[in-house]
């Protein structure tokens, strides 16, 4: 057992905040978004990128429609600072280029050089604010962590902005007090505000002050109480861009941004698939994508994310979570019964609604519609044994086009779970089609070969019509005869009298496939018989037939084969 | 390109909370927990259990202590009727056992039936609220469904706890009104009071109100209003236990559990590592393992998370991700050097601080003590080309027992960093503790046979000691001496005259390993000499003996090995 938390663990405070207002507001429009797959993602890998797979990745930043991409900490060594060359050489006019440095002289001047000539770079410096961090690891006070800031700025200006032959490039500073969530939030206003007085930023070039839950030790709503404290405390708050930095150490990544866009965050930092150290950085398509939900478009473009995750999946070499919000392989799936039923009237009404011209989303169980993101609607109902009906009724409907009635539909499903059970795993859609069609379609005896329809004359009304059929029967073939009203009730009455049983219809529908004189019907009959131990029972056939009358014909003959072989009647 | 949302997607309007209270509290205590993983966990898998799987898990449930485990939806099938049976003939008397079932009559008998002389049993009963359930799925009006929610309650009532018969069991009642996170909330809170009318539930054992983000449809402080709302407009609070039931649709399961858990929520239900449909129910070891930083005891023990891991990738057959928290395997892990050596720091200053008492939790970038999951600490830091010298040199203290000086780490950390690249991948810690050995603990060409330090008589005080040594080469021996003022510049000087470079020490460390008088020395020594292109270099080597004398001995052999090797000298 644990020990007592009480004597190991201190709660978490954060800052007082007298007047708050994010949880009455709402996220009305997209952030600024950086990505930091190329920086923080990539260091998180046990096998970091190699630099034909970084230069992939950063296209595929690019494709997205990030504008702003952290791609290296180029003083680190010198495959980082080559990339880093790369990128400036090969970034559109409006994307800026930003990289990461240690707060000391030669490694600032060396990442300086790494982005000279880029139309927008990004220096990104950043202090030890917390106190765990200045105490143990930096062994440092608060006013020289302000000194070093300080210094740090100055030299950065005078390296960028304030050079006469580096104006060649719109530069952007960005300041990280680290960690921020554990930081003094007063502190940490104080140091940026320090900082804030050196670099001078603009109106149309504010500073970027980034607020990094370096590691998550609170709730989501102490980060937002921080940035809502930061942001009405900053002084030029014009000047200033709040950007969110959220790991996801207690699960609430998402949450953190989301709360902190509401308490004034103006831009979030994160990696796509919520790569990074630990437990990665905040996933930037659950956070673009949730918008939706706030009918905000998030201004990236994730229409292709099978293809996302395939490149993701190879570069990082770390899997997407089946379960992952919006790419994971099981989230546009529902193998409840209660689930699959609701989604399927969902869209059978959203049909009807659409016709009327509301194209509202509201189909139950999915949020966002899959094709909005490249998603297949068939993935999106799967049976196991613990689905329903409306679970084998959807597959049949995408895999055959077939739509079933209600009854068939319950009968058809108690086989499919009997399968399932028996096989003790999932049914792919083939599996489910192969087996409607040995159920229901079956042609293992008999066939139909030929047919002729005539009307009798002088016959009583509801026997007018008789039937003259050549079945198939292997390599041998078979005459049967019937009268009947119809058709169907004279094939019927032709079986019956053949085989010795007596059928009766007690359901039928048919639906047209496709349209055009070339279309085929679908029928669903099903047959009323006793059976060998006298019991009266039923059973469904189907026939699909350009001609209507040969599918019924077929649907019946399903019937029969199916009795023949369960040795009902003898052939 | 996504579509305009605007046209597609309506923003989520939440309820209007005129007093909110929850963003000022904090978690003080643990709530109620249950474990839906062997029924929604189930439910969603591409696999199901199968019964012995089922049987295993329960019993893990059980030993992690919980006492509410929601066990199947008994009416859906013979095999959820007979688990059922075994769980309530198998649970301990002081927890319940929880079984699902829509609002049917047959289903409801069936139901109450499977828990049949349970000690302790909750019927969960549900129906759709949701706007979009009761006109999409059931065409249903708010009447209809208070109605309804009536009579299945009186039935459960007259089948349970006014039934004469069944009184053995301690009967409570879980209602669910779906999917509330969609449904208005004065609807939500009226159909539970009518619910709540017909039970008659006292404060003893109040009646359960599940109010479930059944699909997460805003941000998780909407849900909070949401509950807070439901928590002051009900009436006869103390009659009822608020449960929360949050999935992950939008990556937001946990906050929506915590933050509800501020807003008046008892009870939360979810799945070991986040099972459930699509993207699943909450996380409950997430959930659990964040109250230690709010200082509060889950009451849940995951001290053996790895085992569990275990048993729910095998059971569930879906993966736990490498970056989940708290159990995913790269989260105690650091790859960046600065991550690392903060790190490093912060458990040396640990240990300062736990001699004076202090033994409070507080190392950089590790909110929870991994021991306190049975994580291993030898996982905590991993070196890829990535990482700086502190990483390196953790692998090293942990593995081999060896405290590198600076100096030395800053040069082993460029090796291995030089390795990693040239792999492309993480170094494992035995190839980083087989590197340091190839690189300073050389004996590849010659090692210490024997020796003999002796005092000369009459001479200069710095050359007043004279080695004797005998090398082993091979199978042949060499005899080697030289004067200094202590063993080692005696040897230096013994080795220099005999293979005729000029050594020199610039740097001499040691350290014990292990206490007691068969503890054994560590010694590092870095030797200065000009190379063959006359540049003068240093090397450093490492010795390890029970005797410090022949631990320098060794050492310096190895620096002279290593230039064996690679020709400088000859043997």
């Amino acid at each position: 057992m644990l020990k007592d938390p009480s004597t190991k663990y201190a709660a978490f405070k954060g800052v007082k905040l007298d007047k708050r207002t994010w949880p009455s507001k709402s996220i009305t429009k997209a952030p600024r978004w950086l990505s930091t797959d190329l920086r923080d993602g990539n260091q998180a890998l046990p096998d970091p990128m190699s630099v034909e797979e970084k230069k992939e990745y950063f296209h595929k930043l690019l494709e997205i429609g990030f504008k702003e991409i952290e791609v290296s900490f180029p003083s680190a060594s010198q495959t980082d600072f080559d990339f880093t060359r790369y990128a400036v050489e090969n970034a559109p006019d409006d994307v800026s280029i930003q990289v990461l440095t240690q707060s000391r002289e030669p490694l600032i001047r060396r990442t300086v050089e790494s982005v000279k000539g880029a139309k927008k770079a990004t220096i990104h410096t950043y202090l030890a604010t917390s106190d765990v961090f200045r105490d143990v690891v930096f062994n440092m006070s608060q006013e020289d962590a302000i000194a070093k800031a300080i210094e740090t700025t100055k030299l950065v200006k005078s390296l960028t902005k304030d050079d006469p032959e580096m104006q060649e490039t719109e530069w952007t500073l960005e300041f990280s007090p680290e960690c921020f969530s554990d930081t003094p939030t007063e502190f940490a206003v104080q140091i940026c505000e320090a900082v804030k007085n050196v670099w001078e930023p603009t109106v149309e070039n504010p500073i970027i002050f980034n607020l990094p839950a370096t590691v998550e030790v609170a709730s989501p709503n102490v980060y937002a109480d921080q940035i809502e404290y930061f942001a009405t405390h900053i002084s030029e708050r014009e000047k200033v861009c709040i950007s969110l930095h959220a790991h996801n150490d207690r699960g609430c990544g998402v949450a953190a941004s989301e709360l902190g866009l509401l308490a004034g965050g103006d831009r979030v930092e994160g990696c796509l698939f919520g790569n990074g150290e630990r437990t990665g950085n905040v996933d930037l398509i659950t956070v673009a994508l949730n918008m939706y939900t706030n009918g905000v478009a998030p201004e990236l473009d994730f229409s292709e994310i099978e293809k996302l995750i395939e490149v993701s999946e190879r570069c990082n070499k770390i899997p997407v979570h089946p379960r992952a919000p919006y790419s994971g392989s099981l989230v546009v799936c529902a193998f409840s019964g209660s689930h699959q039923d609701a989604i399927k009237k969902g869209f059978s009404k959203a049909e009807a609604r659409a016709a009327r011209g509301d194209t509202k989303w509201a189909i139950p169980y999915l949020p966002l519609d899959p094709k909005d993101i490249g998603r297949n609607y068939e993935a999106v109902i799967r049976v196991n044994s613990q689905s329903g009906k409306g679970g084998a009724a959807w597959v049949i409907l995408r895999s055959l086009g077939l739509d079933l009635p209600r009854h068939l539909q319950v009968v058809f499903s108690g086989i499919v779970q009997e399968r399932a059970d028996s096989l003790g795993r999932e049914l792919k859609s083939e599996e489910i089609a192969a087996l409607f069609n040995e159920q229901y379609c079956s042609t293992s005896n008999l066939s139909v070969k030929d047919f002729e329809i005539t009307k009798r004359k002088n016959a009583p009304e509801n026997k007018d019509r008789e039937i003259f059929a050549v079945l198939q029967a292997g390599s041998k073939t078979v005459d049967v005869s019937g009268q009947g009203n119809g058709p169907i009730s004279a094939f019927v009455d032709a079986i019956s009298k053949k085989y010795g049983v007596s059928f009766e219809v007690v359901n039928y529908s048919e639906h047209s496939l496709g349209s055009g004189t070339q279309s085929k019907a679908a029928t669903y009959i099903e047959l009323a018989y006793n059976n060998s131990n006298n019991e009266h029972v039923t059973k469904w056939g189907c026939g699909i037939n350009t001609d209507v009358s040969q599918a019924s014909m077929e649907a019946i003959l399903s019937v029969v084969n199916s009795l023949i072989d369960s040795k009902e009647i003898n052939l």
